[in-house]
């Protein structure tokens, strides 16, 4: 059976959603991408770093929103695939955090599919989603980068927008069934 | 580089020598291994059903003893090899207390060597060190058995019955240097 794959933060998790929430709070205006093109948003100056602090924060990882369309498209997957979502824990208040995330936006999963790794290289998948360029590179199957402010113009991999693009990519894969 | 997978429960973590200590505590004598083999020793009759729930409880990863020999052998092996630090996470509260085991037990390791996980066959790696035939079985790899009440008779694989023999076993694979 293919087996997926799938980061969480800014591919299952819309992290930013929340970011530009908080930056409006505290700067009284939204950000335009622009501004952060080619980087991620903490690269914001003033308030990049706050942002960029705020993921310590104990709970930071519990309130975040599902990206839109996510969740149904990763129950089409886990019926017609192994779906398997690794995200790295870079921060130890997130490890509890994560894991509640994923059984409230994703009950149909078994937590046996989560994997809270270090480095995705260790993980033996077919596909690996993920944001992050650097991760695809080291990833032995096939890479799929789904967009971020931080990956714009790159061309290594195939690029996915949102999730029905993730969808139709694996429709194309024949892993789920065409329209 | 090698790539080496070691499980921590009951191979790098000396869980039973809490549980002995804990029985010892409330029924007022040591619990004999011949009581359980073949089981686990929440298999006791009374009291090994509070063992179990013992898991459950906040804390409880955190203060477990290191294995005899572990610390030394591990050293040894990360700077011979990738190590990679598999652990299930069945229990939500294990997570921050696995990571903070890590971090003072194994200080020489990097946190991106820690993969928390549900099912090891998504590991990528050349070895993997466990007490469960059943993840050995699973594991695309070389499984390596380190001995465990529950695993006694089992000749499926290479058989470790402590740290030195961990050692002597990678040894003879070349990964470590001869004696």
């Amino acid at each position: 059976m293919t087996r997926i794959a799938l980061d969480m933060d800014q591919v299952i998790v819309d992290n930013y959603a929340h970011f530009i929430d908080l930056y409006e709070r505290r700067h009284g205006r939204r950000p335009h991408p622009s501004e952060y093109a080619g980087q991620k948003i903490y690269a914001l100056e003033p308030g990049g770093a706050e942002l960029a602090a705020e993921r310590f924060r104990p709970g930071f990882f519990r309130d975040l929103p599902i990206a839109e369309g996510a969740r149904e498209v990763v129950r089409e997957l886990n019926e017609a695939a192994e779906v398997l979502i690794v995200t790295a824990r870079e921060f130890r208040n997130s490890l509890a955090d994560k894991y509640d995330w994923l059984q409230e936006h994703l009950p149909f999963l078994h937590w046996k599919q989560f994997a809270f790794v270090g480095a995705k290289h260790y993980i033996a998948a077919d596909y690996l989603l993920d944001d992050h360029v650097k991760h695809l590179r080291t990833f032995a199957g096939q890479g799929v980068l789904y967009e971020a402010s931080h990956n714009l113009g790159n061309d290594e991999f195939p690029r996915v927008r949102n999730w029905a693009e993730v969808r139709a990519f694996f429709q194309t894969k024949g892993v789920l069934l065409g329209k």
